[in-house]
């Protein structure tokens, strides 16, 4: 698969220096030069990490060149001094690069509530930046990672114009997961020339479906971002509507490769799962249900035992605030097992169902006979592996 | 302590007749031949079971002066055949008890989308009404749990006016507890003569205080109800408002000990969570921070480990939705110890704060520091036990 350091002008790269506790790279650049235009999405946590303000300040006169990201610790609830260290990280970025500090982005994950180390950090910026034009995604990728047990990288292309146009991206996820309106750590880069409203307006609408329509745990972390940069390499026709499409679906792939991702990692997680919710009375109303039922710790618990259970569908439908809903005229399935029609259980073969719950992924269907809203979400199961990760987390 | 049953003209009693797959008793009745006013509160599932639609129904031209209730079975997701039992229930309990069918109550607890076994529930039903006018609250309390470990009973007393006036109740919960404007199944009877509408309104005030401020799992069962029965017994002023109140708190009282009890009883429960929100925006933010902390499954299982992870507290208050907050007056305390003030984390003493967390009762401060809205809510704490529970029920 191609990566962010792929295309021309994205240099990446990430180090050790120390700020996990379990140890691992933990410090990382994305860095493009030539940028033209960089969009980007934020938690709506109204307790958020420092980097948050920092870098939603500088995106407002600034295109991003440059982003640093370190993992190991959140830099949140950490009061002025952690504004203090977060400018620092920009200030020394900025001056290995040779830029204004309002053109490097912060991101930090990890623990809230901690000081940053800042001898480790100034050391390690140091180590990061020996190499300022690393064509390492690997090594950023690793870096960006808390409880994560796996990379996560995507990649999508198509000849959009007479170019062939590309968006790869990185992420890390893990817990504290229900993004609403922003995500956890997503950095994705365009060799496209899109101007920075159609990119900002086309980034959110690529999120609002896709790492906003995923959860691991409803807990929505301080320090969620993605952002996406554009290298400018390659021009498209940026009002015709066909490649405006083409353009988005492209970013759209990856948003998405990345959100399965992250769930699929969930903390403890052993399947992802996929609710597609088709009939509702609206689109926004059908991204309701799909988010209630994926975030079910009662349909968690019963996707990971394999249990067709989908008594606990038609609870967490029914729970849902503010939807319509006719009792009579839903239907759902597990995989292509339906088990529930029109209102009325089916005399569905057990076995067949318990087969289609066993998987590593697992797809729940749910009709709900009204009308033509749909939504999918994404989510894994609830296990022990939960627990353990979260009872001490230092 | 009293029990339903110690009030004259309040009978009950629970029998086994084998809907429970593990057996126990799992048929009651509270029968209330003098009931002078009913009030109650059903769940705002929109699926919700044949009982809650019959029972609601009832009520509308009845006092009910009796409740049968099965375990084992929700009797929900059925359709036309579910109704029909349910009514047929409600229409053998009345003929034993010589009443309309529209003056009893049926609730149904249990498994949801499989159609009650009646040959068991009419044989039982023959079996329960042997004794119409028992005294055993213990064995009804017994026969309307499902995953339950203990039997909840609660009661308070106070002299109003010129007479003791009481009210004592019964409880079920255990999992998909998050009860929201109802409730999991809760009983209560009082020997005060209260008329219909003030039931009403005052048993709702009281459930909007208690089972509506508990959370198991954020899980909202489709066949939640609280009733309150009046025997009439007593009368006091209900126009004095000093009486008024003092009738208040002991209604509330009872409410808040079963809710107490249905939390620290939770699915895989070791822990009861209180959480106390003070100085919020409003009472209503208050609610919404209590409840986003009391269901956040990194609070749950930080408290299990009893790590004084204050950043989750800091993270569950920043994602409530539609509340105003400052972060620089936001104090937090586990027990006794402050673990951050006024936005700043305070040098506490980790052994005191593990301390204040390892009990069988831990209780969560936060304090906005911002004006007057306070709440409290209760929970439990999020364990391997819950999902041994979950991944396979049936």
């Amino acid at each position: 698969m191609k990566q962010l350091t792929d295309f021309d002008g994205v240099f990446a790269r990430g180090v050790e220096i120390g700020l996990k506790a379990k140890g691992g790279k933990d410090l990382a650049y994305i860095y493009v030069p030539n940028a033209v235009a960089t969009a980007a999405v934020f938690t709506q946590n109204k307790c958020c990490g420092a980097n948050i303000s920092y870098t939603k300040k500088a995106m407002k006169t600034n295109v991003l060149k440059a982003i640093i990201v370190n993992a190991g610790n959140a830099n949140a609830a950490t009061g002025e001094q952690g504004a203090k260290n977060c400018k620092r990280m920009a200030q020394l970025a900025a001056q290995k690069l040779g830029l204004r500090p309002s053109e490097v982005g912060v991101a930090s994950t990890g623990i809230i509530g901690k000081q940053l180390d800042m001898e480790k950090v100034e050391a390690g910026i140091e180590k990061l930046f020996e190499d300022c034009h690393a064509k390492d995604a690997e090594s950023a990728s690793q870096a960006i990672l808390t409880t994560d047990l796996v990379k996560k990288h995507a990649f999508a292309e198509a000849k959009i114009g007479k170019k062939t146009i590309g968006v790869a991206g990185i992420a890390k996820g893990s817990g504290m997961i229900e993004p609403n309106m922003a995500t956890m750590l997503g950095f994705l880069v365009t060799n496209a020339d899109v101007p920075q409203e159609l990119l900002q307006e086309w980034l959110k609408e690529a999120v609002d479906k896709s790492f906003n329509m995923m959860s691991v745990d409803t807990d929505t972390s301080t320090s969620d971002m993605v952002v996406l940069l554009a290298t400018g390499e390659y021009q498209f026709a940026t009002r015709n509507h066909v490649e405006i499409l083409e353009f988005k679906r492209i970013l759209l792939e990856v948003c998405i490769e990345l959100a399965k991702k992250v769930a699929r990692d969930g903390e403890g997680a052993t399947k992802l799962i996929e609710v597609q919710v088709t009939g509702a009375a609206t689109h926004t109303e059908a991204r309701r249900i799909a988010k209630s039922i994926i975030n079910s710790p009662l349909v968690k618990t019963a996707v990971h035992g394999s249990d067709p259970n989908w008594g606990r569908l038609l609870m967490a439908v029914g729970k849902t605030p503010d939807i319509r809903i006719n009792q009579d005229s839903l239907s759902f399935a597990f995989g292509a097992v339906t088990v529930f029609k029109d209102g009325e259980p089916t005399a569905f073969d057990k076995q067949e169902a318990v087969a289609a719950l066993s998987g590593t992924d697992v797809i729940i269907h749910v009709d709900c006979g009204m009308s033509t809203g749909q939504a999918v979400a994404w989510g894994c199961d609830l296990t022990k592996g939960y627990i353990d990760i979260n009872v001490d987390y230092n």
